[in-house]
């Protein structure tokens, strides 16, 4: 048997089924690869099956070891053959330098990510739709909640038990995590991430899932990094908006997230999003914690990443508000505003993500359910990313201002603009207009301080190269 | 001889021209209306002769007496016949209710102004084009300064000598008073407001206008106020970004503002304008102080009126960036970004002052020179005065909610919007678009909380009225 390397290699036991097996049995798989070892957690998958996945990272020979608190499931022993990745295979994403992200092979990630909340819970007919769509998009994550909201009943809970004030916190339902894993499989294929938002506040004690007992929290935990970490494409996001969950602190939060990076052999990217105030005042998580790997951020304004990048960490605005048509603020975006916001974080060093709130067409808005996408931001994105990978890049990931510099001019109309150039030699520009998608080269080259000609319309960006 | 009320009333006598008439002479009339008494100063006008200006505000017979410290100047007894105004004149502007303004006669003033700072200074051809702009334009003030800025070389100025470091700031030009004067009387017969900016901070000290001695401002301002208070039309800005300017302290400004409340008999309009770092601080002079009319503001956000509006002193934002293509940042607005400031000021219940910079055009930028108008948004300026002109008013000045509710909604694109509507009968709901410069009855009537479906389109208003 062979796994190829960044795959998932998966082990089947049977065992114990009475009582409650998700609190009463062990199972820990201890997997060596010459003098590595990595011990994973497996979990039971109901009907007195265990499993243990395993995504192992070198080639070549991998030896394992079960042990377990029940005589079944304890030293099992075996081994597989790690084998070169497939056409596609780049790794799990990781940080590469302070600011930016690669895929474990070198591979730049240039995280555009896009936000579907509750895209697993919808029809099957929805999710394929939302598969579709995000086929032809040009994003590269998805935002996406494991729980439900307080207003949803749907057929299949992470836990057991589909009636509010009746579900079981300590035993989980196999067949609803099968499926939703089988969604991240679904994303991996298509090459995107998914960032998995592991609470958020928007159950208000219907479900109870925002206020459980720590124990409980710390069980769900194991439960859902034993069975999704293996999936190379797996990001944590411990909380959505996790300052409007007033049943939880700042400690609480620390302790979850200090969890996660406990059980979570691989060391997933790992963060929590903020909601405070979004047009008021901004007080995010301390991202300079060492159990956090990324900035995680929601915030309309773009031009902040040059602030936030004094932390050494990647900023990712994953909020910076919809476009879309609907009633909220956060929500009704034109698209002119919606993009001027995603050049204005990237060509600062940052990265932004998506969103769509279109909330009277066939399908209901696209961050809740997924489904078509109908704003025009998307092909402007598309071209945003085509630019942000064509730059030169130093060793750290940044763009290399010796043979390329990318200025953003946002929504005013000047005629002309000023630019501090390294001194050298000049530069050839082209002038970029993000709303026509279009790319023109300017016929004089320019170096060190210069005034540069402009056709005085909004939401061009300048880009010069020697 | 007769004069209609709110007219100019006024007095030429010859005097002494030896020494400096500007200081040595005194000359003050004594205006008496049955038993009301006006005195004002008079101003000495170059070769030997001295005048004394003086506007009526009761019809009827004024007598005057006048008292000097020369003898050819005292005791000169006179009456004239002061008859009711002419078509068009409604007296001076003042301010109603807390914060509003309306003319003498009761008719209500909408400040809609505009910038041309150094229109005065022009040549000829370029003056008359803006008074030809200014008559076809929705504007009804002007702001304009007295004082060069460090970068001209004018003809003539308000002191005399033309060449920096060799100005006598004791001694006054004539007939720069005289061009300015009758540049002033040419905006009254517009209906247009003179907001004079007696002092700025452009100078840097190569005239010196920016750091002259206290007695010096003191008799600059007296003289100023002599020649052109009696105009009907004038306000008095003590600065423009008064906190530019390091050579002088609040205690200063509060000083001069008190000159001008003291010298001027008819207490003008009078303000100062601030310029602290716009894009970051909003640090204004403290308008609750007794001198001060209204606020007149600086300040790139129309939104902040509802806060300012906490001083009862009509708000005044005078600049709040300009439509054009410079490449200052408070110059290269588009029309869109413009306007919709204007709505948000506007509808909040503030005033909001007009400016445009198009750098690369025939004539040189608007709020410098005046000239021509390039932009887009006086058009929908227009549209704007239309409205805010046809709403029912309470007696304060405020929009009458029992009978009418404006309310813009912004640069975003809701499909549908929520109002709390005062209770009682319906209101009858018109969609304004402020860009298509249309105005679209809704089928439906509304009263209480409700929910009003809209076209999701950027910078729409929804008029109610019943």
């Amino acid at each position: 048997m062979s796994v190829e390397q960044w795959g998932v290699h998966e082990l089947t036991y049977s065992g114990p089924s009475d009582g409650n097996p998700f609190a009463d049995v062990s199972l820990r798989v201890a997997y060596r690869y010459r003098n590595r070892v990595v011990t994973v957690d497996g979990f039971y998958d109901g009907d007195g099956v265990y499993r243990a996945r395993f995504m192992p990272d070198r080639v070549g020979r991998w030896e394992y070891v079960t042990s377990s608190s029940a005589v079944e499931l304890d030293g099992h022993r075996g081994s597989f053959e790690c084998v070169p990745p497939g056409p596609g295979n780049h790794g799990p994403v990781g940080v590469h330098g302070a600011h930016h992200f690669a895929y474990a092979d070198g591979t730049r990630y240039d995280c555009i990510g896009t936000t579907c909340y509750h895209w697993t819970y919808e029809s099957k007919e929805i999710q394929e739709l939302t598969l579709a769509s995000l086929r032809s998009a040009p994003f590269d994550k998805v935002r996406m909640c494991l729980l439900p909201t307080e207003g949803m009943r749907p057929e299949r809970l992470p836990f057991v038990g589909t009636t509010p004030g009746e579900v079981d916190v300590e035993a989980y339902d196999p067949a609803f995590f099968r499926h939703f894993e089988s969604r991240v499989a679904d994303l991996l294929s298509l090459g995107i991430q998914a960032d998995l938002i592991l609470f958020h506040p928007y159950d208000r004690g219907v479900w109870g899932f925002d206020r459980m007992k720590p124990a409980e929290d710390e069980a769900f935990l194991r439960y859902v990094v034993a069975r999704l970490a293996a999936y190379r494409n797996v990001w944590w996001s411990l909380s959505n908006e996790y300052d409007f969950n007033r049943e939880k602190t700042i400690a609480d939060w620390d302790r979850l997230l200090q969890l996660v990076q406990r059980f979570d052999p691989y060391q997933r990217l790992r963060s929590i999003h903020n909601g405070t105030k979004m047009y008021e005042v901004f007080t995010p998580y301390d991202f300079s914690k060492p159990w956090i790997t990324h900035q995680s951020v929601q915030h309309w304004d773009g031009a902040e990443v040059a602030a936030w990048r004094s932390c050494p960490k990647p900023v990712v605005i994953d909020e910076i508000g919809y476009e879309g048509n609907a009633g909220r603020r956060w929500g009704n975006l034109t698209a002119d505003e919606m993009v001027h916001r995603f050049w204005q974080g990237m060509t600062l060093g940052g990265y932004v993500g998506h969103g769509e709130s279109f909330v009277d067409r066939e399908t209901r808005a696209w961050i809740s359910v997924g489904g078509r996408l109908y704003g025009e931001s998307p092909e402007r994105i598309a071209f945003l990313r085509e630019v942000m990978a064509g730059l030169p890049r130093l060793s750290d990931g940044d763009v290399d201002p010796d043979r390329c510099v990318l200025h953003y001019l946002g929504d005013r109309q000047p005629s002309s603009v000023e630019l501090d150039l390294p001194d050298g030699p000049p530069y050839r520009f082209e002038v970029i207009d993000t709303v026509a998608l279009t790319i023109t080269p300017l016929p004089t080259s320019y170096t060190g301080t210069c005034r540069i000609p402009l056709p005085a319309r909004p939401y061009l960006a300048l880009r010069g190269t020697r």
